[in-house]
């Protein structure tokens, strides 16, 4: 069984949001997946999650989700923690985390409730139910939500000792610094949820770990930037920024329109996947693939 | 069958969400929901979207979803227009409109995509996907996104003439104004999105129906709000504007954190369900309650 200390230890590292491939009709690309998942595996990548956004997790069936998630912990076969994504209604959500338990995985990243009306309370109820039907688990709020307050997640932590992470998202590290100590600095692993461009801004302010949808084209990079932040070196991790600035730029553009479809454009470039986003993403035009693909040839991959 | 002309008129009126009332063990009291449907009938509301944003959508299981369309249909037994609420994945989201369709439904309201990363040809897509499988169901796209302009809508109603209406939801008349005006005045049916507080500028615009989640606790102001529009009375609608402001801001406040709650709280002074609502929402404190109490007993219901 994995301890709650070496799932922390696997949070405060770079977490993985692998993409999903599909095929020309539309379907999963297992072979696809898995060679994307040995390619991140043999770089490195210790930490992974399957139905993150970069994922397309809401883009995809529930009977999809799961066979994603089987894919994943087989191809890891314990190289990795596997941390899944789960959502929707709680017992959508229960049924996946159980899923998950039984598939083998060793966390879950509950991702922020899309119910569109949430109270600060029913907010603890939703990952509460979760997080105890899984105790095993080690749990993982995603939080992208300004109006929750640290007190909210410190009382979370107090009924559910497995919930021993953060994923938190809003582009304002003074914002984390302030809810990471009124929810506790120490009792949660505190992880950037906005990627590279906010990991070294959160790591001062101290978050030990950072996602990545990056890492699918460029694992090296990723992990060089963990590697400066973790000894300090923040003219290095901000060297990494500068390199990785205009591709992280045309993600977030627009409202992270195309989010994944610059990842995926980049993982065509280098031919290891198919371009095709499902709807409401979609590829990009001419003009936008020619400079995805003139970012990636400079990164000499 | 219902025609096109008759799913328009149907659009050009209250448009009511029901709320899902909850028994005590949680699970939906089928018994007080059909008795508050009739209610609703009985008051001459002949419009109902089940699986709206009023009736907790995002916290009822795929089984539950297909339970309230049934349910509904059955009570309305053609004394209302059934618009089902349909979303998530595309797949799903076709799922549950054949569904809909097999269950004598007469039209979609397609909730916006919970999709993180959405791009305006992706919208386009998607949507797509979804009229072209029931061709046969009228389909009214649910927009809040205030990056898709007024052509996209356009390109849409090109390829699938069951595109006949658009519930539009965001707070700026004067963008509903050009967004119509862009897409298609007379091509599709307008229904201000945002309830009461927002029907008479819409309607100054040319929005001839509204959504209502307070129809569920007071069908007659409801009605008598459509009634003043009609005939561009325009302070006399304003005058119930007046008589239920502070509802409807209680209902608004904390990013709409108990836009639900508030309106099954008033359900339960007058004895009509249960308060329960799902996680991420939760029921109001002492002080909420009494408020709403007071309100609704000034109603004189």
């Amino acid at each position: 069984m994995t301890t709650y200390e070496s799932m922390r230890a696997a949070l405060a590292d770079v977490v993985a949001i692998p993409v999903t491939p599909f095929a020309e009709d539309g379907s999963i690309e297992h072979d696809t997946h898995r060679a994307l998942l040995r390619r991140l595996l043999d770089h490195g990548v210790r930490t992974l999650t399957p139905n993150g956004n970069t994922g397309e997790f809401y883009a995809l069936t529930p009977q999809e989700r799961g066979t994603v998630v089987e894919l994943t912990v087989s191809e890891a076969a314990g190289r990795a923690a596997i941390v899944v994504g789960v959502g929707h209604d709680v017992p959508t959500a229960i049924d996946a985390a159980r899923h998950a338990r039984e598939a083998g995985a060793d966390m879950l990243m509950v991702h922020q409730p899309v119910h569109p009306y949430v109270a600060a309370g029913g907010w603890v109820d939703y990952h509460r139910a979760i997080a105890e039907a899984v105790p095993e688990l080690g749990v993982v709020p995603y939080i992208r939500n300004t109006r929750l307050a640290g007190r909210h997640l410190a009382a979370l932590g107090e009924m559910c000792p497995n919930v021993i992470g953060v994923k938190y998202a809003v582009p304002d590290a003074a914002r984390f610094a302030a809810f990471a100590r009124d929810a506790g600095l120490e009792r949660f692993v505190w992880v950037a949820g906005l990627a590279e461009p906010y990991a070294p801004s959160y790591f001062s302010a101290g978050a030990t770990g950072f996602t990545s949808g990056l890492v699918n084209v460029a694992p090296k990079v990723s992990l060089t930037m963990l590697e400066a932040l973790r000894s300090g070196d923040y003219p290095g991790a901000m060297r990494v920024w500068e390199q990785i600035r205009r591709f992280e730029e045309l993600r977030a553009a627009d409202s992270s329109a195309n989010n994944v479809t610059v990842v995926k454009e980049a993982l065509a470039v280098l031919g290891l996947c198919r371009r095709h986003v499902r709807p409401p993403s979609r590829p990009l035009d001419a003009a936008g693939r020619a400079e995805v693909a003139a970012i990636v040839e400079g990164w000499g991959i």
